[in-house]
């Protein structure tokens, strides 16, 4: 909460590292790690000695079978990692060369990246300071100004280029106002791919993250709730794409029993049996890691819920988050202090980090078309991710 | 060593499988699997217990510089397969959207793929009966008569796009006669980029595969000499290329210790901790599985030699092959008996494989520009692979 008593800025640093030291215990804190107390060996002796450590393997059905169980969603395809799950799933979803994609321009730089992949170009859209997320009422008006409809197509009038989808993103496992999002993708003939890279765990309104668009999209890098060293997984309700995803993951050969043809430019992508063993043993024990990180929420929320120029980041109404990463957001009057804090937690050995810079900032992207992100600027200096590993909020620290 | 004298369809079938059988013994053959009989358990152990299984990790480095020691190239860039090694070696290499890129027609269509990735073109060119690689003499030729230079750029006549580079394929781990392909591609101002997948191991005239051209790529799929579960190696020479290549390969991230900034358009694609950690204890056995390899081929050489319409594919000239798959080829005048062949061994519980189809004739690639490939089209009605994994050639056997 913000009131109007504050700090000065290395006042205010030294009071919140002392704030979430008092969560976290002494020591050097990283961001995030990952947590390996359950089959984690037993899974991956069981793969080697079976021989089967590449992509043909048992470990990734069974992996793909677990998410489709944990998030509902009626296919779940395991890939390399979540950017080139992304990838194709834009591909699977008719994103063409030349297409624009809108993108939030708060992001982690691969949700642009796979649109360029694709031949296409990201087009930038504001946040909303609830969810972090698209806001889809800005959206709708934005698309108002620049969009016009033909055929069911949407154009932009300014670059004459087809708008072809929406990109959701999940910012820290917390969840978009999805029904908002998707009123305007369809108003406006959108296709949804749901960017669920941070968000495996994540329900709003009983529906887990990346299962209400036309395909979703999870990651498994080392530094999410959960990993398979790398990894990612492609989630979708419909049949037909999830045949299409595995086709195209895996060079797009045609089955024989020994003859290559091919019917398309395929891509080599899917999970090795080795990296899904890791997950299959990590999806145990995803219930007990959303559980902790709620606990760490709470230890957070408690302890700078008297700290007058902090608050920490909530979930959205309606939202069961993971708390992927815990954030802390500045008032608005001390978001000049945000590198002070970084350069200060940093020397007593916490690694907090601001969120990213925004992708219409970043070099490749700076020249791409964007709406006004008045909102996202305004976050961007104001948000801290602070020490958020799993094991943090266990009841052993 | 082909003589006139010659079976019928069937009995040659059935003479085949009986030599095979006599080298490899009872029981269902597959063509290729992989062998784990070194550390690989005691280094995933180690690599789970460090906590470190994703992109930041030791095993990372000490794999890259195994294989730096093992092929004698100064850099190796561990990525997370060869498809993804080879696009990023042709972005690297300087492919620009809409160049051309010289490409064997005889090749697994992972070649192709990474040249469309790039938003270039394959041209396709023919092979010769030696080392299945592509033949110098005849790319000279045909470069003679469709393409022009200018300012140092070779530029093809018919379609008026640049042809930027060269990628000569190992074939089955037998080494392209580089000596030759290199000095075309410096007549006409290529880039060389070896596809050296299937050739870990594998030396000519004292030079590792992959280490001549600009860049080299290798592949550590399931059915490859080692296996990493999914994975692939960049070699370069060059220490500017390789600080790209690192750089390109992790999402082309500025070093910082909080702030995310990127200065191009990046990947995701090194390879994860937990996959180097497999592949470290792999490369360690190499020397084993090449030496058994050799062995398989000289069982198979002897129990062919006496057979007229067949011969066991040797090493080239001046070359130490690694043998990754044993190839048998039938004498031109029993080429029709591929078919026959196949079928017949595949009933009896062998999984022999003719090599792929030709690239320029796959759906995607059949309008590609292609110089004639006579011999790579007869090769292809002549080659078939036979069992090959290493511990076929063992001692246990
Ligand atoms: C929002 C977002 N999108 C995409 C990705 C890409 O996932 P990966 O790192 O598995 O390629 C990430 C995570 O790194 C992410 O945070
Ligand atoms: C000639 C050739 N090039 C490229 C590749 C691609 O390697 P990977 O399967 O690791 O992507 C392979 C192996 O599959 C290959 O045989």
């Amino acid at each position: 909460m913000f009131d109007s008593m504050s700090n000065d800025g290395n006042n205010l640093a030294a009071a919140i590292v002392t704030t979430i030291r008092d969560v976290v215990g002494e020591g050097d804190k990283v961001l995030h790690e990952p947590v390996f107390r359950g089959n984690e060996w037993a899974c991956l002796k069981e793969c080697l000695d079976s021989g089967y450590v590449s992509s043909v393997g048992e470990f990734v059905s069974r992996f793909e079978e677990a998410l489709q169980d944990y998030t509902g969603a009626a296919h779940a395809i395991a890939v390399v990692n979540g950017t080139e799950a992304l990838h194709m799933a834009l591909l699977l979803a008719g994103v063409e060369p030349n297409d624009e994609v809108l993108v939030p321009a708060l992001s982690f730089i691969a949700t642009a990246n796979a649109v360029t992949y694709c031949g296409a170009v990201p087009h930038f859209v504001d946040s909303e300071g609830e969810s972090l997320g698209i806001d889809a009422e800005k959206l709708r008006d934005y698309l108002a100004s620049i969009a016009r409809q033909q055929n069911g197509i949407c154009l932009n009038r300014h670059t004459g280029r087809v708008i072809r989808a929406l990109v959701p993103m999940h910012v820290f496992g917390h969840m978009c106002d999805m029904d908002a999002l998707l009123a305007v993708a369809e108003e406006y003939g959108l296709v949804v791919v749901e960017d669920a890279a941070e968000a495996l765990g994540s329900f709003r309104d009983g529906s887990h993250a990346g299962t209400r668009g036309l395909f979703g999209i999870l990651s498994f890098n080392g530094n999410k709730i959960l990993t398979t060293g790398g990894g990612g997984a492609i989630l979708t309700n419909n049949a037909t794409l999830a045949t299409k995803a595995r086709h195209l993951t895996t060079t797009a050969k045609l089955p024989h029993p020994w003859r290559y043809r091919h019917d398309a430019v395929g891509y080599n992508c899917r999970m090795p049996n080795i990296n899904a063993a890791l997950g299959y043993a990590q999806l145990e024990q995803l219930p007990v890691f959303v559980e902790n990180k709620r606990k760490l929420f709470a230890r957070y929320h408690d302890a700078f819920s008297s700290m007058p120029d902090v608050k920490i980041l909530q979930e959205p109404a309606g939202c069961h988050s993971n708390y992927w990463l815990q954030t802390l957001m500045l008032a608005p009057d001390q978001a000049g202090q945000q590198e002070t804090l970084l350069e200060y937690a940093q020397d007593q050995g916490l690694k907090l980090r601001p969120a990213w810079e925004l992708l219409n900032h970043q070099t490749p992207y700076s020249d791409m078309p964007s709406m006004p992100t008045d909102v996202a600027e305004a976050l961007q200096q104001r948000l801290i991710n602070l020490p958020s590993g799993a094991d943090l909020g266990g009841d052993h620290v």
